[in-house]
């Protein structure tokens, strides 16, 4: 069945892999901070409420989109920490939040974290608990979501797209492909799972 | 050895029973919104900074307190669940990152989680959210401490104290007694773990 989906972080390098692999088989809407029809900050309420008002009823809702902070431990402050939790963290509990109100039957939502949940580098301190808590959050609401939806998170490790960019930060991990990271998407949007971690590495 | 011990939270129920039991070995310096001596609102910046400089070096700090947002799933906001993210995750985050300047060499510091990071309930997302966060934050800044200090959480099950209050969320859940928990404080500060989280359950 072809399926309407809304995709937050369209423009980033793994929401442009995500677009063009569930383009394959569904009706993708792509929105992100700088699109042009379908602007969206996940950090505003107002913002979100009207893109989902705009797109009507979905069948899926997929973010690829969250910033942390990086910084060491011994230099870290409250209000760095912060900045995390308001964007990665709380901007996608934001969009599930309010996009569970307006998902058909059966719909899905796809957060995403990465490795450094469970592997964490220096530096990585604030990265490490957001993907934690967005891990958590996922873990509980898949408990209470009614109407059969569910909601899943892709945890990828560094994608080899970014080695350039961040690299130095993963020494000796394997990096994975934005490609390759795009199939847990169509997993979670396309399988029966609920509450999940879909881990590409 | 006796050590120095700054206890945060310690006029809740589960800090008085920690407080009772450090101080058979310790010195143990209690603080809270409502305490006399030493007042700190861990959610404001320039309070604990006070409270960090007013005690003087330290060689453990530990924190029992922190509220999160209850509520069903459907009808949760954003605004609603960064309550959680202020105090319970960010609050104890910002002692640990102030208080570390603090400690002596091989001091410790020792947070508060709960069950529900690993056993969701109802209503309980942004418990689960938060707490999963509080364990990541651990984890990670574990790796990264200097000067042979460390870093733990205490994870307990619903205390046997708070039944009345909290029973109804738990349904068959095995309460703890605070006194029990209490001792889960005292293997992190006079053990060796780090990154470490003591399951009370």
């Amino acid at each position: 069945m072809k399926k309407k989906i809304l995709l937050v972080g369209a423009s980033g390098t793994l929401g442009k892999a995500v677009a063009a692999h569930l383009r394959q088989r569904h009706e993708v809407i792509t929105a992100s901070r700088s699109d042009a029809a379908h602007p969206v900050d996940l950090g505003d309420e107002q913002s979100v409420s009207a893109l989902l008002q705009a797109v009507g009823p979905l069948d899926a809702i997929v973010s690829t989109t969250g910033n942390v902070h990086f910084g060491p431990l011994t230099q870290m402050t409250a209000a760095q920490f912060n900045q995390g939790l308001q964007d990665k963290l709380l901007g996608q509990v934001r969009l599930a939040l309010l996009g569970q109100h307006h998902l058909n039957e059966g719909g899905s939502i796809t957060l995403t974290t990465g490795i450094l949940t469970e592997q964490p580098i220096a530096q990585g301190a604030n990265a490490t608990a957001v993907n934690a808590a967005v891990e958590g959050f996922v873990r509980a609401a898949a408990l209470e979501l009614p109407r059969g939806l569910r909601i899943n998170v892709v945890s990828p490790s560094v994608l080899v797209e970014a080695l350039d960019a961040y690299g130095d930060f993963f020494p000796g991990f394997e990096p994975v492909s934005a490609a390759r990271a795009a199939l847990a998407y169509q997993r979670s949007i396309d399988g029966i799972a609920n509450g999940q971690v879909f881990k590409v590495w």
